[in-house]
């Protein structure tokens, strides 16, 4: 069973100030994460990591991971005024979108975000999103490639070729010289093949088709290029026996690709940044809620106070989260139940037939790994509000970084 | 192709007021679908229909139902204020919950709603809620059933021994003995085992089943069935080739059944209550966007300026949904598109490898039966804003009811 921050005594402390359902962060854990995962690809001079703050666009969060000098990942005008708001701007902002509305492209200009074309005809669309006059003489501009069948697929993003996203190899070449022949000097390449990963070898490998790539780029063109953006998609380990992805090895294998590839070619100094979302918050937030009700048919029943409006993943992706019960962690696991929320859809399951202590009313029940892509995906279906965000910092004080919603707030785009 | 009750030049005259995407509902065929409905089952003089508020909790298209006497079928305390701003109060609200918090319980008490108990342990806690002195004896009462194995699953909502909703056939006996014993005198008996169902008998044998147990709980436990509430679960011809469920069909079984079962076991003018939310708004909503973006690579796609934020069943239940191009409907449909969103996740698409008319920047894309389950399970996720809803009335006017999300309802849970 998962060792977590915060025991049961110190649950009741803070649920005494903010009624379960809430999501909870784990302040120093999440410094220490980024640290090793920083010192890791040290490296690299120019190593940067955007947070994808899709995975929990929480400005107190971002602001956080600020500290190890980690931009913001964006790809929307949401997430890009987020980043702003922290004082993430410039170039510590990676404007990676796809499908993307003209009004988002000149917010990102405007912010001097590095803007990651996701498609040759975004080219023409930043033109007109931003006027024939721009200059591009300073700004850092990157293309976002999709190997297609070049690639294996990843077991969530599926295969390259049937993913809407990025440029073939031509179009890249095409996108590349229009950019120059504009009078862009300063480049990137990224791409982004893989979701929730836990083999080094795939992300390694990736930086290898990327290195080569730039490589091919820079002798047909004459470009220069100051980063690599080998993307996001670093997994967590959420079942038992799972190891998390081995950073070292990582680092220890783009670092070769680097030097036998990009050095070799006489590309020096080109930096490496990566998107990482999941594994940078992921394991060190959690879903605290408390059994409202035990249900016994055909099966035994938890029945929560939160539901898949606070954590989506197990309803959308059947997705395996650890549970923990706090005050009973040395209780024997000797009952098996389907953990509940009660939104009306059946799928409104945190967990299927898991073997848990025996439950009580009352008890509180913690769904770990909700870090990312928790709080982020939630909805208001079935009239369901979404819980309060609370951070616990390193000196074990608990602050409200997003409050609970209202029904006021449910009701805000309705006139009656 | 679908027939749709605007063309282009409607389109244009309604988009140059409220921008895409927006969901608009056909108020003339709502009124129509209901009228019809009404008319199918005029036999069982206390017919009533409560809408699943789930579907579409607009106000607006409460109201408009509530013209035929529809009720309010709800499950959290926003439905049931919701239903209460609409004027249904009493027993037109059904509150059909599970795993339900204490609150709603008192909620719906105070609301004078007809209370249906997912579960034999909710009667004690329906007590703990409204107080031991509670006096049952004027309130309509109900049981959610579930039948476990005696029912085979349908494709949604699975087999009913592994859905966590309902109680056994002993709980349910136990239930009305107790409600009984506390002074309750009026009953009425409910389950849900269906979702999008389009085969007429599956709803037929449900009713057959709800009415032979009403007629052996008469027997056993001594007490009178004011209604069957038979649930919803009537599905909508998503695909092409598919059939409309035959109301009439279902109408002249479930009446066959009511006069065999019940009628000829005495109990005479018991009210069949149905909760519908799917087939009473489904086909009649739509999402008007744009194609903003066409991208050729592997596969050619169309980026509209929707998203899975705006209809999430695609994304969430690979379902599908009829395209119909404005401007184009008389077009040869030559082109093969993966028909996608702007979020960054692959499978935000609204169709995949769909044949339709060359599409070109600019034109109206318009997703059919995106009137229940749309705009309802719409998320934030990625940044992304919820769209208006408009109605389309009868003489062909067009008014706002519910405006676009803004960045300060996205911001408005944070403190910066």
């Amino acid at each position: 069973m998962r060792t977590l921050p915060f025991d049961k005594s110190k649950l009741d402390e803070i649920a005494a100030k903010w009624p379960t359902p809430f999501h909870i962060y784990d302040a120093k854990a999440i410094r220490e994460n980024a640290k090793r995962m920083k010192k890791a690809f040290s490296w690299n001079k120019g190593w940067r990591e955007f947070f994808a703050v899709k995975a929990a666009p929480n400005p107190h969060l971002m602001t956080l991971l600020k500290e190890f000098g980690f931009g913001s990942d964006c790809s929307s005008m949401a997430e890009l005024v987020l980043a702003e708001k922290v004082g993430n701007t410039g170039e510590a902002i990676m404007f990676t979108s796809n499908d993307t509305p003209l009004a988002e492209f000149r917010k990102a200009w405007e912010l001097g975000a590095i803007i990651n074309l996701d498609d040759i005809t975004h080219w023409d669309a930043l033109l007109e999103a931003v006027g024939p006059d721009a200059d591009f003489s300073g700004r850092l501009m990157c293309c976002r490639y999709n190997p297609g069948p070049l690639k294996g697929g990843n077991a969530i993003i599926g295969k390259p070729e049937e993913a809407k996203y990025g440029m073939t190899r031509e179009q890249l070449f095409d996108c590349y010289a229009k950019m120059k022949a504009a009078g862009a000097r300063r480049f990137g390449l990224h791409t982004m093949v893989a979701s929730n990963e836990l083999d080094p070898e795939y992300i390694i490998d990736t930086a290898r088709l990327l290195f080569s790539l730039v490589v091919e780029l820079r002798e047909k063109l004459g470009i220069e290029f100051e980063f690599v953006n080998i993307g996001g998609g670093i997994g967590i380990p959420y079942k038992p026996g799972q190891e998390a992805m081995d950073l070292e090895k990582v680092s220890k294998g783009v670092r070769q690709a680097n030097d036998e590839i990009l050095a070799a070619a006489g590309a020096r100094g080109v930096k490496l940044f990566m998107e990482c979302g999941r594994c940078i918050t992921g394991p060190y937030g959690y879903l605290v809620s408390r059994v409202i009700h035990i249900k016994n048919t055909y099966r035994l029943y938890a029945g929560l106070d939160a539901c898949m409006s606070n954590l989506m993943r197990p309803a959308m992706y059947g997705a395996y989260h650890e549970i923990v019960v706090p005050g009973k962690e040395n209780s024997a696991e000797t009952s098996v139940y389907d953990v509940t929320g009660s939104l009306c859809e059946n799928n409104d399951k945190f967990a299927i037939q898991r073997v848990l202590p025996v439950l009580e009313r009352g008890d509180y029940v913690v769904i770990c790994d909700a870090g990312a892509h928790g709080h982020a995906m939630g909805f208001q279906y079935n009239g369901k509000l979404r819980s309060a965000e609370l951070l616990l910092e390193a000196d074990g004080s608990v602050r409200q970084i997003r409050r609970a919603e209202t029904l006021d707030d449910y009701f805000s785009t309705l006139e009656f």
